[in-house]
């Protein structure tokens, strides 16, 4: 087989994906719904889902024809190259936002048959909520693959690129035109994390401080009106939100790989298609091990887990090998062996170092993550400690913890680019990204099976299902978290990576001249600093908004059980029932259900919708306009605007996730202990009311302004990409 | 007069002010001290704060001379050189330490004379504090040009420097050696902060939580056993903490002007001495204005102070304008003209220009700075309204104002280095942060001034003086605000052009084949992110001395106050005086007057001091530490690392510096508003105790990690430029 009829295979691999999704998606929508309440609660949650995703994709729609405008507009002196920067701006943005669509449809489908299924016991509710999970992953892999894939054989053909020996500025030109495709997935997500990020948290803040600090009821509690919105927020936020950031992410780590193959290494079409068939194998690789995914009753399902997701992982990174090697020995076949630079030779194994350098350090940090985050070791034990002295000292802690868990990450990403460099070069380090989410299929099935769970529980909880249900759930729910922390240390690894692979590319279609960027340049030293302070000010917008939400929500919240008898009633009863660590009776329980259909959720949900529609934009504007402006002024002072934001956005986003995750765990520690009013532990203690405010503060941390900064940081880099021809020196 | 004959006049001008110190710090002494009790505590403090002081300089002289000796066998191959690099870091350190001690001193004992003075009025009490500041501003400067202009001297004749026409080579060696004083001066204001910064923020954290938030008594109060720590601790941070942080600041803008003057610019010793003969005038223009502060009963204290501050940096400005003028006429007269680069001669104008740009720049962060920490207006607004809704809120709020912050500042640090730049070159960017520090003696004095009236407002608290006294210190730490927040925004904007000015160096200096630092090599990539990330580690380190500090300091207060019993029964009271808004009366008084001897002070004492010592250390020697191992790697990454630490730390120390502030101010401003518990206002409201707690986690912000960033920045660059001849490629 030639290596233009295997790049045919790139999409079809894209098309089995969606196949396997579609396919699935009709099993799920098969299963049971549970009772009529249940039914009840879950179209809420169904409904108020979709009513976000409506109002956030109308304003999508404007901001991406406007945007597309402006591309066309920009490549005016190209005309070859105009409509197709808009085009592929277009159909990423698009595929970006079907991906969020269908992974939020099904998981809306699957929370509440997954809560149905744990009525009877655990192996049927992981099947559920696993599938669903997959639904979401293949969607992404799969739409990712059909549009980049199609795309390129499109616009091979259109300027008409001899495969077998590229013209080496034609082909700049496909792989530039193509970057429109990442730079629209990556405006999406940027806007998807945001919005969804604010949604998720007004709606979680406002239910938790007044439903669990103030009326003294459980999370979740159906008496509190903001739960039906936190729990559309979870959808918004953590599937919604979660799938574009990894669609983002996927094609940006393909598309960096492309370029340096492209224009970093000599020989041209195999090094650039390379990325393409590691990410359709990897498509093949993952539907294959979400079969393996299954548990018996009584069996763990972490070992389910981990088995689909690092058994796809291990068996992906054999196969990478003979497609590396395949490739290499074509080329050498085709005469025009890929050399890093002139006189070196890239060899196979040295390729594998890097891409398993990428892995590893990917897994170490996860490792680290998950040790900075877990109940039980030493950051989480000293916040929990520390919350023993009130509030001030579990804020102080925590941001303590946080700005330490940055320093090990850190270096490990310094080791992956040092490793992947010193073996093969910046294609390498591209090349190491990339290994990280080959399997993305798989991985973000598990990463999206969590807040199914989460959903599910609530749901159980709403219902008023027995409590059995809802241990069923959580433990369903805290399985997915070893995997997730590595799936979290492969987002961070591969943003930084990929990033700078995107950077190596930039330089190189910026300066075709070959001129340095200079560090001593003053320009270059303004962009840096200046790029040093956009996620300050990014995350800034956040979490400005989040707090405005949340008071809004609060303020909503307060006024429905000071206005509702009722329900001020019945919140007494619980609060007493929960003081005396007691279930209700079944007379007051009747009485508190009642009341609980009293709740005005409408309003919460409308809250929530519309402040994180208006308070998204800004900081994707933000985003977009401020590369565009420093490129127009200077191509160094833009690279060095590149490399600040990667300094300080990374730090600041590994900072955010952990002291958000160090915070939410320290309260779930402090819940744990037995309840002991005199020694200040257990639930209802000044030291869980301590440590409540501090997961409280880290929601916007961890759900709404640091993961948004990853994609923060690649979405100027693509912009940087895809404007470079045009402020090329 | 000659150049050479122009170079003794400054370190005369330093024993100027050291004399001017000496003479105004004996007319201090012979004021009066107050009653018996004023005397008492004051000695309480004068001795905890004496007692810290030789705690903290054990440590030091043992590091100081380690160091040296490292930086002696470091320079081993150059035998002319290696004595005298570590007798310049032996210097620098003793001057910045004798700085700090002299400020110390006399803040110690000025404190209570100023609380003396203001029991009869206003004037007075200015006078004492002012004079009290003007001390330490003046032994900083004093010290800083006695050593820096003496060392410079010798070396000058060591090495056998023709002033009229210096040998380049010879005189980088000069200015090398130089930069041990710099890299001393930098070593012990480090730990000097970090060091005082623990102190200062575990006792008052300790204090407030206990007495303010749990026992419900007022602030300062003598009932509250860490309230003398407290006030020792305002001595060590604000006091020791900035003299020594200003002492550094002012040697390292001087040196950094000097190094670029020798190493970037053709011509020579000119541009090399213009520095310190800027920095000289600017000491005798900083005594004559002391005279000009003063005021009449019922004047505006304010005026005064703007007075002599501004009006120093006025006449600063112009007379700049001559001695640049003369010293490239002078230049010119010698037939070696001033270049820039080659061909473009240095003007006077465009020098001036730069300088201006500098102020300017400074001027407005100040003013923006203050924008972001003062009562009344946008940013402590929304976070008192949204202290309305809890300490979680008031938390989001303080984060995103503080993130927010850094915008403006960014933007204007990056207009001055255009300008500086465009105008003077690196040269005129190292001038502009020059021209900000060089009447560092009065703006110190006026610094110092605000914890000298601080300090005495908590002794009138504490011995029971009249409300008014309170008032009238209150008063006059207020006024100084302004100026204050002016002396922040040049603290920042110096800092950022010092450091890359010196940083302009070390690539002059470690790269004397021209090797240029690019942005695309790996290396350099590295260093970046792991430069980044050192600031987070840093405070990481900082923050969590605080927290544990202020844990032990909590549960000693505690301990007192539960084992205490006429202790117990005398909060009581004034926590019932308190609710209800009413003066104890006399009987009341007398009985928790005599409670309050029963406090033990000095378990708190311990433990700060304790606390502070040991945990000063490991930031330090990572500060130390981390840019020797990276440039031993390779000077690309130890150019990276500086540029990286830069990046993220100024962010860093921006946000946290203007959190702390926002979140201090907002607390004021709740506790200036009626006392309304329904709507939830004034003193004692939940908003308060919101208040309060945002308030404590301020504290380590703003108070031991910010300010210690700017040192961290400056420290690393400095130890770069120090090593660079042995890492040289």
């Amino acid at each position: 087989m030639d290596n233009q009829t295997l790049l045919y295979l790139v999409p079809v691999c894209g098309v089995v994906a969606l196949i396997y999704a579609f396919v699935t998606a009709g099993w799920i929508n098969k299963q049971d719904q549970g009772d009529a309440r249940m039914k009840g609660i879950a179209e809420h949650i169904y409904k108020g889902a979709m009513a976000f995703l409506a109002a956030e994709y109308k304003v999508l729609a404007i901001f991406v024809l406007a945007v597309a405008g402006v591309l066309g507009a920009l490549y005016m002196n190209d005309p070859a190259s105009s409509p197709l920067v808009a085009l592929s701006f277009v159909v990423g943005a698009v595929c970006s936002g079907l991906a969020g669509f269908f992974g939020m449809k099904v998981a809306t489908r699957a929370n509440v048959r997954t809560a149905a299924e744990a009525r009877t016991g655990l192996p049927g509710a992981l099947r559920v909520a696993f599938r669903g999970g997959a639904v979401m992953g293949m969607s992404v892999v799969g739409l990712a693959l059909v549009g980049l894939g199609t795309l390129f054989i499109v616009y091979v053909g259109m300027f008409g690129i001899d495969t077998a020996s590229p013209n080496q500025a034609d082909f700049s030109r496909v792989i530039n035109v193509l970057a429109g495709f990442s730079m629209g997935a990556s405006s999406i997500a940027l806007f998807a994390r945001v919005g969804g990020g604010i949604y998720t948290k007004a709606a979680d803040v406002g239910a938790d401080l007044v439903g669990k600090v103030e009326a003294g009821i459980p999370e979740d509690h159906y008496l509190n009106p903001a739960t039906i919105a936190d729990n559309v927020g979870d959808n918004v936020g953590d599937v919604a939100g979660m799938g574009a950031d990894l669609f983002e992410s996927y094609v940006g780590s393909i598309l960096g790989a492309m370029i340096l193959g492209a224009v970093a290494v000599s020989g041209g079409f195999e090094a650039a298609i390379i990325p393409l068939i590691i990410a359709g194998v990897g498509i093949l690789v993952s539907v294959v091990f979400t079969f393996f995914v299954r548990v018996k009753e009584g069996g763990n399902p972490q070992h389910a887990l981990d088995g689909g997701a690092f058994g796809a992982a291990g068996v992906m990174l054999v196969l990478s090998w003979f497609i590396i090697d395949y490739f290499i020995g074509s080329a050498e076949a085709a005469g025009h062996a890929i050399e890093l630079e002139a006189g070196t030779k890239l060899e196979t194994m040295n390729l594998m170092i890097a891409m398993a350098a990428g892995l590893v350090s990917g897994v170490l940090i996860g490792i680290v993550t998950g040790f900075y985050c877990s109940k039980g070791k030493r950051p989480v034990n000293s916040i929990v400690e520390q919350s023993q002295t009130g509030p001030a000292t579990n804020i102080i802690a925590g941001i303590g913890v946080g700005f330490e868990s940055t320093a090990i990450p850190i270096i490990l990403i310094c080791g992956a680019i040092f490793a992947a460099n010193h073996f093969a070069g910046l294609y390498g380090v591209a090349i190491a990204a990339l290994g990280m989410l080959s399997t993305t299929g798989i991985q973000l099935a598990v990463d999206a099976y969590g807040p199914i769970s989460d959903n599910a529980g609530g749901i159980a909880e709403m219902s008023g299902l027995p409590p059995e249900v809802r241990e069923r759930t959580d433990t369903l729910d805290a399985v997915g978290n070893t995997t997730a922390a590595i799936g979290k240390g492969f987002a961070i690894a591969s943003a930084a990576l990929a990033a700078l692979s995107l950077f190596a590319a930039f330089r190189k279609l910026a300066f075709p001249n070959g001129d340095e960027i200079v560090l001593s340049n003053p320009e270059v030293l303004i962009g840096v600093l200046l790029g040093g302070m956009l996620p300050f000010l990014f995350s800034a917008m956040a979490m400005k908004a989040v707090g405005d939400a949340a008071m809004d929500m609060i303020n909503e919240v307060r006024r429905q059980f000071r206005d509702i008898p009722v329900l001020k009633e019945a919140l007494l009863l619980v609060k007493k029932a929960e003081d005396e660590d007691r279930s209700l009776t079944e007379e007051e329980e009747k009485s508190v259900m009642a009341a609980g259909e009293k709740t005005e959720v409408e309003r919460c949900v409308a809250i929530s919708t519309q402040a994180s529609i208006k308070k998204m934009v800004m900081p994707g504007v933000l985003a977009l306009v401020a590369p565009v402006i420093m490129g127009f002024w200077t191509p160094h002072a833009l690279a060095g605007l590149l490399v600040g934001t990667l300094c300080s956005g990374v730090m600041l986003a590994i900072f955010m996730s952990n002291t958000g995750g160090a915070w939410d765990n320290a309260k779930k520690q402090v819940e744990d202990q037995p309840r002991d009013h005199a020694n200040n532990t257990g639930k209802g203690s000044e030291r869980h009311k301590a440590s409540v405010i501090g997961d409280t503060v880290g929601d916007p941390f961890k759900d709404t302004a640091g993961p948004s900064l990853n994609i923060l940081i690649k979405l100027m880099t693509i912009v940087a990409v895809v404007i470079a021809p045009l402020i090329a020196i």
